[in-house]
């Protein structure tokens, strides 16, 4: 008896294991979603700098998260014990497994590998990172770019997850009472944040806006590459908000993480829906950058309390995101902040939507707790990337020089075009 | 032991949920194949507004499906039933599971989570409104589409499902025995149907055919992206025919499934071959779009049984559907039925080779029995189709003007070009 | 009690079918990324053919490998046996586990589906064979190709494999003691080898290499596609690793499975990191096409052993392997060997270092038992694939002429450009 009990936490804890790790592959994934939805935004002259940002940022993301990240966030404070602590969490994993299958107790199941947790953080920090480099795209230094990537996903990123999913209290003084399921907030506004802050710093692409007031669309060059970015991004969420349950053996789980699957997806849908109509009633066309862009808004929207709402409610909550989308980015050219990709707009506006969208369906969610929680990240996250980005700009300069900016970042900084086939009209 | 069972069961359960899911997810990524299969092959100036009808369809499916369309086809017929009936699904699955628990029997597990057949059953409407889309394309009025994707995936998709997959009596006149595993008709062939009936009203693109009964071939602008379109809808097969089992956990269905996965890759690889070494024997080339279109159709002939055939057979099955193909498009050519990426041979003509091919592995299905239920699917879908598309045509118009197709439809339906800086050879 | 355990075996037997299953969609999914990826790296011109290659290769893979490559590399030597093995493999698992449940033992579990372990195995070959193409790519005819493909998946692959992964005699001579996890030797420099001896035979393409000793960039067509390739790969790295521990069920195979998918992720990123600075100091720009070749190179080293490093060992492994490559690409060039994409030095030069890094962190492997290895698996697939290309020369010749490689392979292989409509600035 005691011996079946054995066998059946064992492969609990493998199919948790495994439901951890395809979701992390599915987040992964989101990392070309970004570069292909940022790259397909841009223009041809900026195309080969952002895709080496986003290759780059993701690369130094995971290496700062395994070196200081993860211990900020979850660990004891020291430098690299992250990464022993994943393995001394197999061991302990092992060691309960064995104590409560001599107990019992199903409620008590569900551990999972430590290294599959950490795989599944890690892809986390880089969505955030992801979300700055569509804001900044077409005139930021590379080099300094990936100098407050480090910065970011090794201690601004870490110490506000430490304060929001690890409960610690922020600064030591106060513990937030705030609920956010997979991160509208802890990481789409974070990132949102990080980015309003450099975009504030750098300022507004040449030619962007005119000196009589007037705003210049700067269509992307490759809208085929940007769809295809959006698709990646809609599936990777899957793993996104689905793997946030952290498991999956259960019934009653089980059903949580169907339900996320469910609203997920309705929610993309609703936010792609209205983004569409709007734009239809208010530019007169079928606009593919909004509708994109929508169901971007529609995933961060639900991203805040996935398992909860019903699918017609995670529709509409979507939708909601949609329709602020528009007009987020509407408003933001008219302030003259300048984010080629509208990455504010739907990861920043939207995501605090998404924050107060919990108060819908989740009945232990209050008013001041969301509130709370979101100007606490939001004030850090944008203070400290302002005082990095600040650093940068006066250390080694964030901006390319001017005839950089018109001749493209591609050749300054990469040395080579993405489409040197292909003649400009430009 | 009662407890063991009990933990055992919900083991099943989750696996079973979680198998559910990955194949759902696996499916939606096909939109995002449809996607750059159809914009690959599409010309220049008409891939923005063809990118667009492709995830607004996605999105039109998800919400139609959730608000009628699976009511329809497994619910009461009740409008918005469905939600609840998803919920009521979950708890009736759980009370299940503890009535099976107590009373044992593994033949009786397989309970899932009824919010995971949901976000299956969602997934595969719009890949039945994603082949339509293809055929129309370069001509249709994108409004026009929308509004027969609300129909579709509301109405019309859903009755044919529920003669079939849910077994009710057509129009209460006659139960079909009909066997189609993942959908060779039901969702292939049905999506063909209904594009058919569209193209037929629509007439062909400006050019296509002349006076003198010449046809022109109008070449795809990006044949990468209708490369990666087809990788992702040949790696989306796997959970559109693998989640078709319904379920996993257990020695037997897990061997069905790991037939699945294997024959449907198997029968892919022959219709590539077939149609590449057809191809070539015809027009003395390796057609690139020929081999994609046989993989398609590789795909798309054992999906009425990817089980029971050995993977040799497979491979038969998925060649000969490559070879017909070639010939169809050919063929469908000579007719003046213009279909700019062969979603009608693809899905129709090889979908129809798939329902019979049915015969060469399983002893329980009848030649009659395929060819009632293939005709019961088309005759509805095509007449059902007809009568939409026809108002459709006399409220808004179905056609764009010759003004908008000679510029291209990018700019007049979404105002925007696709790749507005690569300077057209046209 | 005894249908308990049984009801156990069921569902571990599932879970392991599963993930193999999983695994093998992911790495077919990697077919995908060699596409991509090569078809970014060539010049507009020779795209349509490359994407050609690489769809058709796949086909002839898994048709080659199901008729006679699994057979040679796993079975009893016969024509098609391979076929019916997977049948009876199926119904020996099922006969095992119904008496390992009578017995108990954990340790004994895991048995999977035949039918999903040749799934798993025939996208191995695949990944092999997609070396090649990239390295040959610009200048070898088509049919050629495909004739070398054929053998390749059919004989000379397997044969090695038996030897290895199967521990077959080599020629009945002698046993390896060599230690290759996923097959950073067995598959990748194995692929690697066969496209040196393809690239030796075949010459540089004209104007690579001045008669001045000055060696001419050709710089690829379409850089976010060879991106998008990379993450794929990336991406489909965690099934071809994951995969390779053969089973998940229990803890302690989780927790490897684990390790292996945060280790892959590590090495790429180190990988990544190491190229880009490297690159950085030697040519002053951050060379994306670098970056992307670093990442996979720390994918291939970490491949022979990727489940006991500590990560920040899986790091390192990748880092080093990232700076190999970029030294290995300049040193290839020097020598005149051609290698449009630098496959050979991402899968054969860091191969080699992957199969030596096993060292770093398995005590049970060797200095020689890996030396002998690595020259058993370089000898034999070099010097057949040297005699296969040599015999393809001389009967159907493997060059096109000098006026098609002018022209673009395109249209005298495939009869169609790739983006017609784009206009070309060469």
């Amino acid at each position: 008896m005691e011996s079946n009990l054995n066998h059946i936490f064992e492969l609990q804890y493998a199919l948790d294991t495994f439901y951890f790790l395809i979701c992390g592959a599915l987040v992964m994934w989101m990392a070309a979603g970004f570069s292909m939805l940022e790259a397909g935004l841009v223009r041809a002259k900026n195309t080969t700098e952002i895709l080496t940002k986003n290759v780059a940022l993701f690369a130094v993301a995971c290496t700062m998260y395994l070196i200081v990240g993860y211990d900020i966030m979850y660990g004891g404070g020291l430098f690299l014990s992250g990464i022993t602590t994943v393995a001394e969490m197999d061991d302990a994993a092992v060691a309960s497994v064995i104590a409560a299958s001599t107990e019992s107790g199903f409620g008590e199941m569900g551990e999972y590998s430590g290294a599959s947790d950490f795989f599944f953080q890690v892809v986390f920090v880089a969505t955030a990172m992801s979300i700055v480099s569509g804001a900044v795209a077409e005139r930021m230094k590379l080099w300094a770019f990936l100098a407050f990537a480090v910065v970011m996903c090794g201690f601004i990123y870490p110490m506000q997850g430490s304060w929001t999913w690890n409960g610690d209290a922020v600064f030591g003084l106060y513990e937030l009472s705030y609920s956010d399921y997979a991160g509208s907030g802890i990481v789409h506004m974070a990132g949102a944040a990080a980015a309003l802050a450099g975009v504030l710093l750098l300022g507004a692409r040449k030619g962007k806006y005119g000196s009589k007031g007037q705003i210049n669309a700067i269509p992307g060059a490759n809208l085929p590459l940007a769809t295809l970015g959006t698709f990646i991004l809609w599936m990777g969420w899957f793993g996104f908000n689905g793997g946030s349950t952290l498991k999956l053996g259960g019934i009653g789980v089980a059903n949580e993480v169907a339900n996320v699957f469910l609203n997920t997806n309705a929610a993309a849908a609703g936010g792609l829906i209205g983004a569409l109509i709007v734009a239809r009633i208010m530019f007169g066309k079928a606009d593919l950058t909004m509708a994109l862009n929508g169901a971007l808004a529609g995933l961060v929207a639900i991203t805040a309390e996935p398992a909860d709402p019903s699918p017609l409610l995670a529709t509409i909550i979507g939708a909601i995101g949609g329709i602020i989308v528009v007009f987020s980015i509407v408003t933001l050219d008219k302030l003259r902040i300048d984010d080629p990709v509208g990455a504010i707009s739907v990861h920043g506006v939207v995501g605090i939507w998404g924050i107060f969208a919990v108060l819908l369906s989740d009945a232990d969610a209050t008013f001041m707790g969301q509130l709370v929680g979101m100007l606490t990240i939001f004030v850090w996250v944008f203070v400290a990337s302002l005082i990095v980005w600040g650093i940068l700009k006066a250390v080694m300069g964030i901006r390319v020089s001017e005839e950089e900016e018109y001749e493209g970042v591609d050749l300054s900084e990469c040395g080579m075009e993405a489409y040197p086939e292909f003649v400009s009209s430009k």
